[in-house]
């Protein structure tokens, strides 16, 4: 069952391969429909205790995959590693390397020598797991926008499922950036006795109203695309690739603080020697990286599945979801110990949030631990501020009492 | 001459008339093409002293008209007023109000029982001025992307070429916020003599890496979409309204601060009872107000006069202009006495532009006032935060000497 792994570097998890599981039974959606049948998938990272009680579950964000560390044995044409630095990292390190692995591996904040780190391609993906561009039953053919509107819970419902299959039905801990830590803390309050800890890194428990409407503005370009075709785009030869281009560019300006444009690009233009009059052609160097990233994006990742998971992430709203409005009341059950782990330049999920999030879970009595950690990089930092993360999440799970 | 103005109401200019006027000779512009014919269309507000003193001249933002003040004798379908609280104050004041008319009108910040002032619509816009959708004379066609790539300056030089039309060589003020400060910045920097002041509001020497960014993905949305048809869609019956909604949408959040977002929506729901998994359909209050947004931005504004306006702000750069990249030495000609106003909120125009543009000015020797008003409403702020802006214009404006 555990992934094959050879040839560790340093650190490193070594080269890993992308398994496939499918689930013998349907899930039951929020939305009142079955799935069925559901495919995931996985990797996994480290070994399991004999008695079982190591296992760490990864969640990932919006873009996303299973490969979270090492390197993919084949390895996609574009890495799903996301963020600032990504393309210079990538540059150093060879191509396929997980999205995560700064984080995961021998001696790392989630480390393979002491956990056994299962990560999975989330409900609705396009890199393994069921989607909608998988195949319809009903129909056979490609869902496409008839694929059920998912929700977080969806989400966590289905890795649940997947983890029973592996004989997994208690969790060290649950962790994820963004909707990963969304799902994370999603679980910890529907299936408070599934997990020991959480850690919830630059997420929330709700997106704050300017992070619906980006969200919002990024369907609609998607959607608004005539390629997009009702989301019946498959096989026709013609993609919305502008739209999500479009889309792409704004999820990464609101990953990204103001000041680390400043920094990186500033008011440079791309021809040093001066402006060109063009209306189309990009003038400054940072319309020419946005090009780039949306160039890459919509090689590597499928329109629909951009839309499914944005919308998932907007309706994710715990207070809503399990406390009638009142977030206390929502976390009341939860048992699991949380770290929450927070960046001051994260304009998209900011500090308030886990400071709310936080407050809550303190006056409903429970365990929680949070840190703002002041860096530059906006909602980035999740993935670049690796090493000031990596002791807090040590201490963190050192800390947890992990039974079988 | 003066545009023709009848029943006043209590501090308004009563129904004001567009009114038009074509250049007698071509434009140079930057890009070395010369532009020819140019109609302006204007409006004036107040009467001219005997001595021609009293002209101030006000200048628009992006999606602007030249109908700044009371109510237009022709109003069009869709207000050309912003903002924030646009849709509501219409809806108390009747059709057609002028964009800045708090601001301008008996006894107001620019007070026409003192002032004659001056608005146009700028070079390049699609509210009377010629622009990108107005007739080649050398195809007998739209020019749609083969009109001239312009920039502030041009928009500058076109304003004084209209200016002596009527007479006026000399001006008391130039004022506007946004891309209107701009033009009022680079006026006195080019024209330093014609000018005796500048009002610049909520804008800056050069936009944040950011803002290019942002319009940047304002731009390829618009051109994304395949009914742009290159810049040709005019009476091709299909018009790039889903891109140019895109970036309408994307321009109003960046024109919002975060906190106003949340204070007029907060995550409220569409539809009381509860989500309902739909894909396309707006479902939280934020998503149903951009939408509308969008619609009727795409009814009464031009895709093309979006990406040639938007391009020109983003080229916009005092110190590279006209300093080899040297601010201070930009503006060492200057002479015009400088009010800057800034807003806390505003993150596309943040306080520190000013304040960096202001420095450079007290540097460079020159009479400058900045105030950065505390407010919550972001960029919009320029267009709604009147009664705090009124007294520090005034105040400012009496100190001027004006000669004829």
């Amino acid at each position: 069952m555990p992934t094959r792994t050879s040839k560790p570097a340093a650190g490193s998890v070594g080269t890993v391969d992308t398994q496939f599981l499918d689930l013998p039974q349907p899930v039951a959606l929020d939305c009142g429909r079955d799935l069925y049948p559901i495919r995931i998938a996985y990797e996994t990272y480290g070994t399991r205790s004999p008695d079982g009680g190591n296992v760490i579950l990864v969640c990932h964000a919006l873009s996303g995959d299973a490969h979270a560390a090492g390197y993919a044995a084949k390895p996609a044409d574009v890495s799903a590693r996301d963020g600032f630095r990504a393309d210079e990292r990538d540059a150093g390190s060879g191509q396929g390397l997980g999205w995560w692995d700064g984080m995961i591996g021998p001696g790392k904040a989630f480390d393979t020598e002491k956990y056994f780190v299962v990560s999975t391609n989330l409900l609705g993906g396009c890199r393994g797991t069921t989607g909608p561009a998988s195949t319809n039953p009903a129909t056979g053919r490609p869902y496409g926008s008839e694929f059920p509107v998912i929700t977080v819970a969806d989400m966590v419902r289905t890795e649940r499922a997947f983890l029973k299959e592996l004989g997994i039905t208690r969790l060290a801990a649950i962790a994820g950036g963004s909707l990963g830590g969304m799902q994370a803390l999603e679980w910890a309050v529907q299936y408070g006795g599934d997990v020991a800890s959480i850690v919830v890194i630059a997420s929330t428990h709700a997106l704050q109203p300017q992070g619906v409407a980006w969200n919002a503005i990024a369907r609609n370009s998607i959607t608004g695309d005539p390629n997009w075709q009702n989301g019946h785009y498959y096989g026709t030869g013609r993609a919305p690739d502008a739209g999500m281009g479009v889309a792409r560019m704004v999820g990464h300006i609101t990953y990204l603080s103001a000041q680390s444009l400043k920094v990186k690009f500033g008011r440079r233009l791309q021809f040093d020697e001066d402006i060109r009059y063009t209306l189309t052609e990009p003038e400054f160097e940072v319309e020419s990286y946005l090009r780039h990233q949306a160039n890459s994006f919509v090689k590597r990742f499928d329109a629909n599945t951009y839309l499914y998971t944005s919308r998932a992430l907007s309706y994710f709203d715990l207070a809503r979801q399990h406390g009638d409005g009142d977030l206390q009341r929502a976390v009341r059950n939860m048992s699991a110990r949380t770290l929450l782990i927070a960046f001051s330049s994260d304009w998209l999920y900011p500090p308030e949030g886990s400071e709310e999030l936080a407050a809550a879970l303190r006056a409903a009595g429970k365990d929680v631990e949070l840190h703002v950690i002041d860096a530059p990089y906006g909602h980035d930092c999740f993935l670049l501020e690796e090493a000031r993360q990596t002791p807090m999440i040590q201490n963190f799970l050192s800390a947890s009492k992990v039974s079988g």
